[in-house]
């Protein structure tokens, strides 16, 4: 398997496109896209777990009953979630997509991603989607117009081998605030050539989440709106993968990267981060526990803000560990703080260690930090993934609606 | 009931003092105080859930067996938890207060607050104990020192009548950071002369915690040192409390009181806040299923974002509704924000309705703000108590060892 560009244009027969249709103010930000397949795909889709969800994922989730989708719209700037005509609206936002192309109603997923409660302004949608142009040079046009308070585009591709065939799949997705187990505000749309059945993508997409955007928290909250969607059509020319053989380990392989690629920038690219954390709990009874004990420290409001103050304040995470709700012997437990720059123990059978200050500020400094919390139980090894708490994350969600 | 003055001094027998011992650099800071009834007390305590707990809460727990108590040493600039010797010195720590009142070890609680994982140094309390001086004027000197990241005192006393006597009640607590269900970094110490047995204040301590303390959030995070604890020594003279009649429920409408308001004065000088904020869930179908969403609400880092811009952004309360967990009918939900400026109500049935905006930044611009959450299924209601997230929490977490 090896990284390639294109994100969501790098499979064969995918285009994508974006424009502005009005639905934000800012003229210089588009705010609409889509994404097709010259020929209809197998999908699949998991999708928030939030009690309120939003009007575009009930038509995307009746839209994919059969399993088949050729094209994405997809709009920022409102959530179209929680107003009187949210599912008219997401309906007739799937019709403008498929009046375009040609296509069915029923074969067009339809995302939405913005503020909660206001109508979507359709009419914009409907007038202006005709500006897009799809293209097979589209990827970096859609990735943007997905995004909200994201600082940078999240994309990645790959290709790799199944029995002599070269597949491709790609991604792109957002996701700044409100990310946490269960998707948070999370839009991932994913694309291969790869012929596979829809069951599998079923199976494969229900159980990468958990291990992949379900282990990102940046600020706790989960969101109505998200969701994360693959579409496979076949023009790899593979034999079918359609059983959990090798061709299905393969495939898989590269769908958890692909999944935990777009996941790692999400967290690093959490509200106001200043840069990506990831709490990896080792030798844990089980990964189940493990990871509610990861994802304890990596949601700690205390630790995200030691992180951000480069602080190596392991009293904080072995606190964190202490209220997950998990049950574990205090006095086993070792904890380090790791970066490109070294790694320190500050933690010994859950007493403080004396450690190098100095060396401990220099490793959390680095954008890219990890805390290892070793239980010393097991075997079971899980790492979450969020960012530091900072002024910015503060100030961009202090007024967001203006 | 009346408020009265002088807090964990107004009731009869006991007094307070405070002195700087040295564990705090900063010499204007008392960093040791004493509470110290003149006669045995019937107490009763409850301790951190989090599965680390500190030396000082074990210390304590097991002095509390006999349900006897006389005085309490509490110090803060450290937890005295994690750390290799953090045993003896809680031993230590409550016999420096025995040797100083002529009392037995096991008659003394004994707390800590501070950072976590440092040994306590326990020579500056040894040789500098003697320094408190202990009076019935001594309520503010103590309800200062037990202070770390808290910004003012928190106080209360009351009186009120048990079949003609007069009985008194104070209590002061430390809480800012680290706030939570199951009590945060949370010490509260409660004074009283009524005539009670410890079996009955054991069951209201408990009891009581779970609708104050439990129902405060700041930050999500829960401590390893928090305890709550009521002395009561009698001296009131009235009819021993036994049993759970009139006198009884006298008496723990009075505890309600005061621990609910010692709770609500954490939530609203949680690190940072620039306000309380209450999140109220009403019509709930049961007080269990109210209380899980009106702290899912109080716990959101958006919500408190949201409340530090004066954005009645009600979209975030209805997402933070719905991944609480619980279920429900969004389609029936109406929420609204309340202050002293005036109520709006910006969601009807799930669906939001046009509203004054200005009046609703006025509203939210108050120092204590409500998030009224109406489910309309059943007579629950619940009240939780937090603060807004603001740029002073991430600045006072941030480097929070330094």
């Amino acid at each position: 398997m090896k990284v390639i560009q294109n994100g969501i244009c790098a499979a064969k027969g995918f285009k994508a496109g974006a424009c502005h249709c009005g639905i934000r103010k800012n003229q210089s930000k588009d705010d609409l896209a889509m994404i097709y397949s010259i020929q209809p795909c197998n999908c699949a889709a998991t999708y928030t777990t939030n009690k309120v969800k939003a009007a575009p994922l009930k038509v995307t989730k009746n839209h994919l009953q059969n399993g088949i989708a050729q094209a994405v719209i997809v709009n920022s700037g409102n959530a179209n979630a929680c107003n009187p005509v949210e599912m008219e609206n997401a309906e007739l936002e799937a019709k403008v997509a498929a009046d375009l192309l040609g296509i069915d109603t029923n074969d067009v997923i339809v995302a939405s991603t913005g503020v909660i409660g206001q109508p979507l302004p359709i009419a914009c949608i409907q007038e202006n989607a005709h500006c897009i142009e799809l293209s097979e040079a589209g990827n970096d046009k859609a990735a943007k117009a997905i995004l909200t308070t994201d600082t940078v585009e999240k994309v990645i591709a790959v290709e790799f081998d199944i029995h002599g065939t070269t597949v491709k799949m790609g991604g792109i997705c957002k996701g700044s605030g409100m990310i946490h187990p269960n998707m948070g505000t999370m839009l991932a749309f994913i694309t291969t050539d790869c012929n596979i059945s829809s069951d599998l993508l079923d199976e494969m997409i229900h159980d990468n989440v958990k291990k992949t955007f379900n282990r990102v928290s940046v600020d706790g909250d989960t969101s109505t709106n998200d969701m994360c969607v693959i579409m496979a059509n076949g023009l790899a020319g593979n034999e079918e993968v359609s059983k959990e053989d090798d061709s299905y380990a393969t495939f898989k392989e590269a769908f958890l990267f692909v999944m935990e690629t777009l996941a790692k920038k999400i967290a690093a690219d959490g509200e106001g981060a200043g840069k990506l954390m990831t709490s990896t709990v080792i030798h844990a009874a089980n990964e189940a526990k493990a990871e509610v004990l990861s994802m304890s420290v990596c949601s700690s409001s205390l630790v995200k803000a030691a992180m951000f103050g480069a602080d190596a304040n392991w009293g904080r995470v072995i606190c964190a560990l202490g209220y997950s709700g998990e049950d574990f012997d205090p006095e086993t437990v070792d904890i380090y703080f790791k970066s490109k720059k070294g790694i320190v123990q500050c933690c010994k059978d859950g007493k403080g260690l004396p450690f190098d200050e100095e060396l401990a500020k220099e490793i959390l400094l680095d954008d890219e930090v990890e805390i290892i919390s070793d239980m010393k139980e097991g075997d079971a090894f899980v790492s979450c993934w969020g960012c530091d708490l900072t002024y910015d994350y503060v100030k961009i969600n202090g007024d967001y609606r203006t």
